[in-house]
This record gives C-alpha cells, structure tokens and sequence, in this order.
C-alpha cells in the first residue's frame, strides 16, 4: 500500500492506493461483493472433472485436493451426447485433419467446409433456408434479435417476461422499443399488439421450453396473435432441439407448426453436447444477421471440430429416437418417484424437475449436504436465476441415470428437506 | 405468397406477406442487403479447409465444389500453434477423458478441472492474482468492461478511439460515460481526464497492438496518464499474448511493465491457435467480474479439451521462444521484400503488414485475382473494420510461410497491382 499526493493548479487531492487499486474504487468492489455473499448469492463453482463413458458421474475436486465421485443431477448435457462415439469420433478425426481452431474470423481466414456442413445441416434440421453459427447460444440470441430489431426503423420486441438474458440483451442492444407480456400470456400479447401502431415492424420473441420452470409455450397460440399484427416470430428453442420432434427439432417440430416461426433459435452445446450456438430462418434475414451483427463479424469462428461433433450429434439424433425414448422414460419414473415420496417436485410437462426450496440459504445448504454426505450433486439455483423465494433445486435426468441412481437421490433428497425443514432447524438451534 | 385481410374495430389493414414475412418488413431488409453490394461492403466468405501440419497451406472449397490447395496469408493463427502437436495431443487427452462438452454453465456443473487449471496459467503468464476465461475474447470484454463500468457509480471511462469493437460494446453495455480519446494521442487522454471530476472512478481501455494497422501503443505513458487521476487501466493484448515477451505474455510483458496494468485481456484463438478468451488481474476484481457478468453466468463454459489444448499451448510458448523469433525473421523478411518490390506496405511495429489499396472494390478485386489466380488468400480489408479510402489486403506472416511463399506472394502482389493500377483500368477501358 502507498499513497500518492498530488498537486494541480486547479485542485489539490490525494488519492490512497492499495495494491495498485485507488480506495474508492476498491470499497465499491468489495461493497458489492459482500452484499452478494450476506444475501446468500454468492456463488462458489464446484470443481468437477466429467469422465467420458461414466456420465453422469463425474470426479469432484474438493478445495484441498481431495476428490470423489459424485452423481451429477443437473447437468444440461440431457442426453449424454457429450460422450457419444460418433460425436468423440468425429471431433478426433477433424481435429487430426484441421487442426484446432480456424485462426480467424468468419470472413477473414475463418469460414470451414465445417461450418458450411452444420449450417447446411441446422437448416434442414428446423426447415428453415438458411442457418448460421455463433460461438455460444448466448451469443446467437443477442446477434440475432439484436440485429433485426435494430435494422428495423421504429421496430417494436414484444417479450416473453420470462425471456433468458441473453435475449433480454439482444433486444435491449438492438435499441428496439420492448414491451414485455405476462408468461405465456397470449391475451396480453394480443392487446400490448393492438396498441401499437400497426405500420410499426414488430417481432415477438418467446422461448418453446422455459428451462427453470420446464413449461411450454402455446406456440402456435402465439404465432396467432404475431400473424395478426404482421410480425416477426423469434422462438428460443435452446431447452428443446435434440429433445423433442421426430428429428430432434425441438417443440416446433413436434407440434408439427415450424412453418408458423420465422426464426428457431438453438444451441449446440446442450441436448447436442458440444458448444456453441445457432440461428436457423429465411435466407435473406440470417444474410442480414451475417452481415450486421457485431458479435458475429469481430470474433473468431468456432473450432471446426467442434462444428464437427454438433453435425454428428445432430446427424444421429435425427434419426435416433432412443435417447429422447429413454430420456422421457426416465423422467417420468423419477417424477413419480418424488411425488410418491411427498418431495415438492414442480409438475412440468418437460425434462425438467425442480424440487422447490424457497430460501436462498437452505437451497445451498441442501445442496451441500447432498454433495458432502451423498455424493450427489445438484447446484442450488437463486435469485436472479429465479425470483427470491422460489430458490429450487433443478433436477435434470438423462438416459444414463440408473433406478439406483434415482432411488439413491430420493432417498437423500428425503433426508436434507427433513433435516433442513423450518421447524427441524428451530428445535436444534 | 399470399395475402392477409384484417378487419380491426378501430382501423383497417391489410398485410401482405411474402414466404411469410410482412412485404415492410422483408423490404427493410433486402434494401439493407443492397446498399452493402452497392457499396462493395457485402461480404462473401470464401470456404476454407484447414490440413493441419501443412499450414499456412489450406484446401479453398469453390462455390461449384472445386477445390485448390491456396497459401493463406491472412490467418491470426500467427504463430501456427492451432497444428501443434502438443496442443492437438492435449485436446484428443481430454476429449477421450471428459468428452465434448460441458453441458452447464460455470455455475452449474460446468466448472471442470481444465477450466481451474488454464485460470491458474493465465493468473501466471500475465503475474495477475486471478484470471477467468470466457467463450471468446469478443465476450471477455463485452463482460469485463460491461461489468467493472457498470458496478462504479458514476464511472468514466476513456478509450482510444481505434478500439476494438468488442471493448466498444463492453463500454456501452456498462452505460458508463464514454470518453474517446485519440489514437494514442497521451495528451488528449490527459486532458479529458483532467476535466472530469476527481472524485469519480475511471478507466481507461486502450490495445496494446492494434490489429489493423499494427501499431503499439504508448503503454507506460498511458499509465502514467492513469494513475496521476486514480484510474483503472484496462488492457487488450489480443494480437500481443503468445508473440511477445520472454514468456509470451506480451507488449506489457516485453516492456517490464505488467504491474502498471489493472487487468490484461487476451484470446486464446488467436497465438495460442484454440479459441476462447480471457480478463486477468486482482482477485477481487475477477470475483466482481465472475459475479456480475450476465455474459459469463448466463452461458455453457468452454469445452474441457479447448481449455487443456490452450494450457497446453500457453506452458509451450512459455519456455520456448523458437516460434516468436522465426515468426519475427519471417516478418521482417516479408517486410524487406514488399518494399524492395515498391509495393505500399505500411510500416509497422509488428507482426502485421498491411498493404494499402484504399478503395473497396479494388481490394475485392485484387484479392479475388489472388486467389483465382495465384492460388494466394488474403481478404480484403473494407470498411466499417478500416475507414474509407484505407481499404487494405493485411498480411500475416507466420513462422510457417517458407521463402518460396514469400517470394511467390510478391511476385504476385506486383503483378495484381499493376494490372488494377488506376491508369491500367483506364486504358483497358
Ligand atoms: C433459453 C436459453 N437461451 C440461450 C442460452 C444460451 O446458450 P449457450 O449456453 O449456448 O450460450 C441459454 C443457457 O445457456 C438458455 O437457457
Ligand atoms: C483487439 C481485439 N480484441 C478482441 C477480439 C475478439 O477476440 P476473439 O476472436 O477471441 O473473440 C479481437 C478479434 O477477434 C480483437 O482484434
């Protein structure tokens, strides 16, 4: 720590660094980092090393060193894809024949036969003209609907209040005007629509699968209203591609109404196990996203490796159906197994089981515990994950968790909520 | 295409869509897309296939299947580390031990071992206490600079006006107030900063290489500007980290002056031949960044194999610095030849050799005949990456390009010149 005096004409001040950080500054991190930690919000990473062949278990790496095997309940790699032959043998094969990674940008060196293979794929996948790739599915959401709203004089994002960050900021980079309608509210949709002026270009923006909660939306309901006005139909379908549909398509596909959205976003690094993101619509609109979005333009391309393993991952789930058989299977057997043994599983219509807790700080001690004494690992979700007082444990079965992986977590589950509930904790304290 | 009548209690329209898509809207955008072909702006990407072991040598994929071997020169793989073998064994280790992807976000079963173990490598190479990776270096400091801005009340930063596109969008997402400063331009910096209130906290955000035009920035005097008001300096070392300093670790590493930095951003897609990026600096600073970045919560984490093959690359050119000082005689071989040959290569600092051709369709033009012709690729350079009237083809020459290529590409380059000199199309007109 040193202080520095300095002297100007104009004002005389001392600034008092520590560690080559002025004060001020300092106190404001360190404020905000406490605050995080009082409310029970700060998040510790648990360490793990994922172990291709055991999914879902996988060898946690504990602070001093220590490790030991844990069952992962709330991954996102929801059908082990992560670990599938085809997907581990094409991503070796590429990478012996291309290398690494693309050393440049999509238009400067960067654009792979690899990339041309999976957007072609992509495409056909949602019947679409036309797909394009992103680094992440993050990123794809804030090019895309950035972009179109931007490029769209006095356009107007109607959003689901549930929307994911990641659309959240496209739409707010894209500098459109927003409005936001109640959860799967299509009458609200349809009035917030009519308000507003009908020369107005107007895209609606809505996910398929709402990934905390693991409800649906009335797509087609949606679309309906869109239609009505003349709009743009962006739908997220991050929770659902590989999942659901004949093909893996997604809830669009399932619902047999792909044609009614103008644009199906996606990611790759999800049900398709890999990484990265992906824009799938009418030619001319992901031309102009090609074309316009920063994101997309001023980054390096994705590895064509991993370009690579998606394909392979899509290629065999389009024509697989027994891991999404499987997958359903399975949630459905522990789903009834929760309810059976009276833990507060959500109802959901999907793959997605969250077991509510309601209070940030027995949320993670819960989880803790289950880690520590159980070697089972599930990571508490909180505020701003999910609104304070909805703190849950979300609970992701995939065609590799085993009846004893199931029978194991329920019976642990049973344990922490009665060694945690409100009354347990006052009588020991 | 069909049309939709719509009869409304309070007004009557009529929509007409096109495959879909409200006739407004899609004219929007097809004039959108015309503008950039009128302008010689509209991008077409060529398709490349990486052979790894005989970079810079690659197979170009025409748009009527034909392919050509083509010499890039234009690859931001500098230093060719994306074929190098420790860097591919390191990817094909994990991949067969942890599989593909993560299948969660850092907080949610996506922190792996590699993760922790490239941070710790990062943390070493840049002597920062901490360091956090990203999915690329475009959301490194989309999050880095979006945060820290956001997080001070009333923060001000300033940056160079040539920054890169990503530190732009970190700074607008921060909604901080902007302060540009001219290129480089010390005194500029120094005189905006003094007109800002003392109180208020500060950064400034400037490159150590920029890209473009492959100049260095003045560092240390930008530094000393920093501290005299109490402000955080915010490094990007994307073109630097691999190629300079003893351990690769950059310009601030290769002028003995880390320390004076706050935090050093870099890539890992670029000299350490993978993909994804990176911030690192004091613990706390990191904590708050990790914490609060929607861009890095909200998002699947990098691949457990791209983290490993980047460690591997980074401990690679830690300790040897063969590839950095025959990358360097290439360059300045290069440099030597495009100037005998009288060709109008901008004279840089670095590693970067641009060529200027300033005007957009000629910088098309020459680079199509390169590569129909000569079977050489490099892209032209067009606005908005260069100003207007800068239009350029910018070399990259990496330890790879033998002397042949070199002296092919000159001969080249002369030739395609004189046949696009503004008089030769006069008279061939
Ligand atoms: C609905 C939704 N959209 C987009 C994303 C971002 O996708 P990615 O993880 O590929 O960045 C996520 C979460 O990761 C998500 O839940
Ligand atoms: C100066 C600068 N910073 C950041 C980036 C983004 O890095 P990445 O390609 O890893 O997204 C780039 C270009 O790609 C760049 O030129």
């Amino acid at each position: 720590m040193y202080a520095l005096l300095r002297f100007d004409k104009t004002y005389l001040s001392i600034l008092i660094f520590f560690g080559g950080i002025v004060m001020t500054i300092l106190s404001q991190f360190e404020s905000f980092i406490s605050q995080l930690k009082l409310d029970g919000r700060y998040r510790t990473f648990i360490e793990l090393e994922r172990l291709a062949g055991e999914f879902p278990v996988a060898l946690w790496h504990g602070a001093n060193g220590e490790t030991a095997p844990v069952t992962v309940w709330c991954s996102n790699d929801y059908l082990g894809m992560g670990q599938h032959p085809a997907v581990l043998a094409a991503m070796h094969a590429t990478l012996d024949m291309s290398g690494a990674g693309t050393g440049g940008t999509r238009n400067i060196s960067g654009t792979q036969r690899q990339h041309v293979a999976l957007e072609a794929e992509l495409a056909d996948l949602h019947r679409k003209e036309a797909a394009l790739i992103f680094t992440s599915g993050w990123i794809s959401n804030l090019a895309a609907l950035g972009t179109l709203g931007k490029l769209l004089p006095d356009c107007a994002i109607f959003s689901d209040e549930l929307n994911h960050n990641s659309m959240i900021e496209g739409i707010r980079r894209s500098g459109a005007e927003k409005f936001i309608f109640r959860h799967n509210d299509v009458e609200h949709l349809d009035s917030l629509m009519r308000a507003v002026d009908p020369e107005r270009p107007k895209i609606v923006a809505f996910e398929s699968v709402y990934s905390m909660d693991g409800d649906i939306s009335p797509i087609a309901d949606i679309c309906d209203v869109a239609d009505r006005y003349g709009a743009l139909t962006y739908l997220d379908e991050v929770h659902a591609v590989g999942l659901y549909g004949a093909h893996g398509g997604g809830i669009a596909e399932q619902r047999g109404i792909v044609d009614r959205l103008t644009i199906i976003e996606g990611t790759l690094a999800k049900a398709f196990g890999v990484m990265g993101g992906y824009v799938a619509g009418p030619s001319l609109l992901i031309d102009v996203i090609r074309s316009a979005a920063d994101s997309f333009i001023f980054s390096t391309s994705l590895c064509p490796h991993l370009a690579a393993g998606a394909t392979a991952a899509i290629q065999h789930l389009k024509v697989s159906s027994v891991e999404r058989m499987q997958h359903q299977r399975n949630v459905a057997k522990l789903k009834g197994m929760l309810q059976e043994a009276g833990l507060p599983v959500m109802d959901t219509e999907t793959h997605i089981l969250p077991i509510l807790i309601g209070d940030a700080h027995r949320c993670r001690r819960a989880s803790e515990i289950l880690l520590s004494d159980y070697g089972i690992y599930v990571q508490p979700i909180n505020y701003p994950t999910v609104p304070v007082g909805s703190e849950r444990l979300r609970l992701t079965p995939t065609p590799f968790h085993t009846e004893r992986h199931m029978t194991d977590l329920v019976t642990a589950l049973s344990e922490v909520m009665k060694r945690l509930a409100p009354d347990a904790l006052t009588t020991a304290a």
